[in-house]
């Protein structure tokens, strides 16, 4: 990855203000550099679907191994009123934990960790925040992008975004945006820093300041004849756009040069595409593509498949960047060991206590290759035979005859990456494979099947373990 | 603003494909340098609410002062096939234009232009991505903040929405939401940069760490005595965090420290909140403040008021860096004049057409400085005595008896800021200034009452005359 001035280094205030007031408690309590654990997982599938695919690891390692504190960072810290000793501390800090997680790319669920930070107490602490604010976001795109891939087929899908993403945050949206499954982005950094297809057409400003519709397409295919789409909206789709489009190409073809597509950006994307799609033919212009936009998202892409409306290519811009409807994965990281001892939150809900110790996640596939289950246990125990439901454990699942494949890594030690970083390409044909080996009931739109995550025998033990020691110490107390 | 490796300096490339491709024909057509005037405005209101608090400018402005294409930047400029008279011309290439804003926290609506930039053809369609991006998203978390400020009156609200934020959106989505009324932010860049309140409280990790409750209470308000706020929930908030907050609020009481408050973040807010005032009154510790968060928006926070929930502090994360429902504002930037001559973009809907011509805004309130309307006419049009509805220009309204005040005013001349920049805090005091002269039907959550906005009689002339133009010639051929 090519940055420009260190994209991926973030200055370690980018960051809640509890994290460095913590790390002065445990500075001065001594257990700052006492070894810990942390995992990070989501509890809830966004979007109503069955699965999310994981983004964002290699923008978080890489910032993990730039991650220092520079001496306007202390400055600004001093003023905060933290303390000198703690200030000359964190002037020697250095992420320099481990990390384990799943590839960038997977196919992951509900409550299995996906990455587990192992490191001392305040390192592993402070990042929290960044590792949330990275993952958490690109996740969410990747999933939703995925979604749109599955709606639009072997149809090229394009980001057209950055106007409506959320500030900076464009930039890691396209990235996620490819890792889910889209073909190009109109970002041009963001094509440029991680090696993507960048795509484009032309706005209705160039069509108004000619005057002329048909001069103009004549202007911006000779000055781009590689990227000669006109967009035909501007006055009148039918009666002025397409029209001119046909003659351009027409006078384009004598002059050996092929017109790339239309762009349709208003109106009735299925009723147009299909007028337009008949002008282009009768005018021979039949490898021109039809590019539509405008508010797209995977089920209006869907219906207008259903419709049998001649799209070639989908441009996708506000709903893939912002995530809508839900705009947020739950993305958690939480503590699970310390000082030598799990660690776990209660809560009066199974489903929101966390679960303690080192652990590992399993995924078991059928003879095709087909995902069937994935089960978390305890890093030193067994493979678990048999793994039980998290919340209702008189559900089990036996495990025996499935194929078995451990998922988290290490991919950092000492704070150094132990990989070559992989593409985003590389990265999103791995997040396909692994989606085409997800059967299709986890992957429908309407309530889709839930994928079966458990818990392993010796994970579930000590979970109901420590559950019921702090029962006993708040009902006894 | 103090910045850290130009924060507020985008590469040129921080665009869509087709601003560098639509150059590429500008230049060759000879209409490059060309002057031309573009607006900023928006059509429809987020949250189903009555108005949008503009956010944005300060940062928008300094991108534009340092837009430059580097030697890095051109070099994959080449890369994409463009051709080298073009890369000289961008090489060249500073920002130059005149822009005319209203003021950054400005109470805006629908149609109005917000921003207007005059400039060479070139160089206003270039920004138009960047100007989107910057402004769409800021707008849009002003205006979602404000409405939380409106909801919790005079209680603090503290953004804690970094972990949760859309990657490096985060940074301004915590100033925009100082802007709309929150009083501090976890982000301590943000703070740092923007010269905003950090704030923090402490997570359950912490506590889990220590393994004793009320030992890690102690320890950490020993090491931030000013920041002791004690999260109760880690293992029950009744039985166990909110007695061993009592505990060692008294046991600093003893020492001379006051215990600042605890924080709530499960459970019922409103129950719970009630049960633990009880207790720490009860206690002698009625200093301490309760602070809730989870999942809070302003309808949740307007509810938790309701019923009287002693709540003293509200930390809002992801429903507000998130925008949600909306989670975009649909703000758009078109092309009004070239060539001297005004332009549009025709449609079938009339409110999706745009008003043509370099425009001016004005703003009319009555006798005691409530907000009755705004008028948008021609920038040489003497200020309107009735202005018409955009769409039923059989509507219209008397403007005679209101106070006048023209909303735009030039930020920028020849590519260099006019003024120095406000503080962030400034420009959150004059938001919340305007947001009270406007009157209250038109903040309501529920149905608010819509603000009026119009047209004065030179413009809607102006827009009808090249309409009817349009049309005649798409019927007539």
């Amino acid at each position: 990855m090519k940055g420009r001035d260190g994209f991926f280094s973030f200055t370690p205030l980018y960051t809640d203000l509890y994290q460095l007031a913590m790390g002065q408690a445990y500075f001065l309590d001594g257990t700052a550099d006492q070894p810990a654990v942390f995992d990070y997982f989501f509890r809830t599938l966004p979007f109503g679907g069955g699965y999310v695919i994981y983004a964002g690891l290699a923008p978080l390692l890489q910032a993990l191994e730039n991650l220092k504190f520079e001496a306007e960072d202390l400055d600004y810290i001093r003023e905060l009123g933290f303390r000198p000793d703690y200030l000359s501390y964190l002037q020697e800090f250095r992420f320099s934990g481990d990390v384990y997680s799943m590839k960038e790319g997977e196919v992951v669920f509900p409550l299995e960790p996906i990455i587990r930070v192992e490191g001392r107490l305040f390192e592993a602490q402070l990042i929290e925040t960044l590792l949330l604010n990275l993952i958490n976001y690109q996740s969410l795109i990747a999933t939703k992008a995925s979604r749109m891939r599955m709606a639009a087929g072997h149809r090229v899908l394009s980001d057209f975004g950055l106007r409506r993403a959320p500030a900076q945050g464009g930039l890691l949206a396209s990235r996620a945006a490819i890792i889910g499954g889209f073909d190009s982005t109109s970002n041009v950094e963001a094509a440029r820093l991680f090696g993507l297809e960048p795509a484009g057409t032309m706005a209705h400003s160039f069509i108004e300041s000619h005057g002329d519709e048909y001069q103009a397409f004549l202007k911006f295919v000779e000055a781009n004849p590689e990227r000669s789409v006109l967009l035909v909206d501007t006055y009148d789709t039918l009666r002025s756009g397409v029209p001119n489009a046909v003659r351009a190409g027409q006078e384009m073809t004598r002059k050996g040069i092929r017109l790339q597509g239309i762009r349709l950006d208003s109106g009735d994307l299925a009723y147009l595409s299909k007028k337009a799609r008949a002008m282009l033919d009768a005018a021979g212009l039949k490898e021109a593509r039809i590019v539509a936009s405008n508010l797209l998202d995977e089920h209006v892409i869907r219906s207008l498949i259903e419709q049998g409306a001649p799209i070639d290519i989908f441009g996708v811009g506000t709903k893939l960047v912002t995530g809508v409807p839900d705009a947020a994965l739950d993305g958690v990281y939480k503590l699970s060991v310390f000082d030598g001892q799990p660690r776990m939150k209660l809560s009066d809900n199974l489903t929101k206590t966390t679960l303690p110790g080192r652990k590992q996640v399993a995924r078991f596939s059928d003879g095709q290759g087909f995902f069937m289950a994935d089960s978390i246990q305890l890093a030193d125990e067994p493979l678990p035979e048999r793994m039980f439901h998290p919340v209702e454990p008189g559900k089990s699942l036996d495990l025996r005859h499935y194929h078995d494949e451990p998922l988290l890594e290490k991919v950092m030690a000492g704070g150094r990456r132990l990989k070559g970083e992989q593409s985003v390409k590389e990265i999103a044909v791995y997040a396909r494979q692994r989606l085409q080996q997800l059967p299709p009931e986890h992957k429908r739109f309407e309530f889709p099947h839930v994928y079966k995550v458990g818990l392993s025998p010796g994970l579930l033990a000590l979970r109901d373990e420590l559950v019921a020691k702090y029962r006993r110490k708040f009902e006894g107390g």
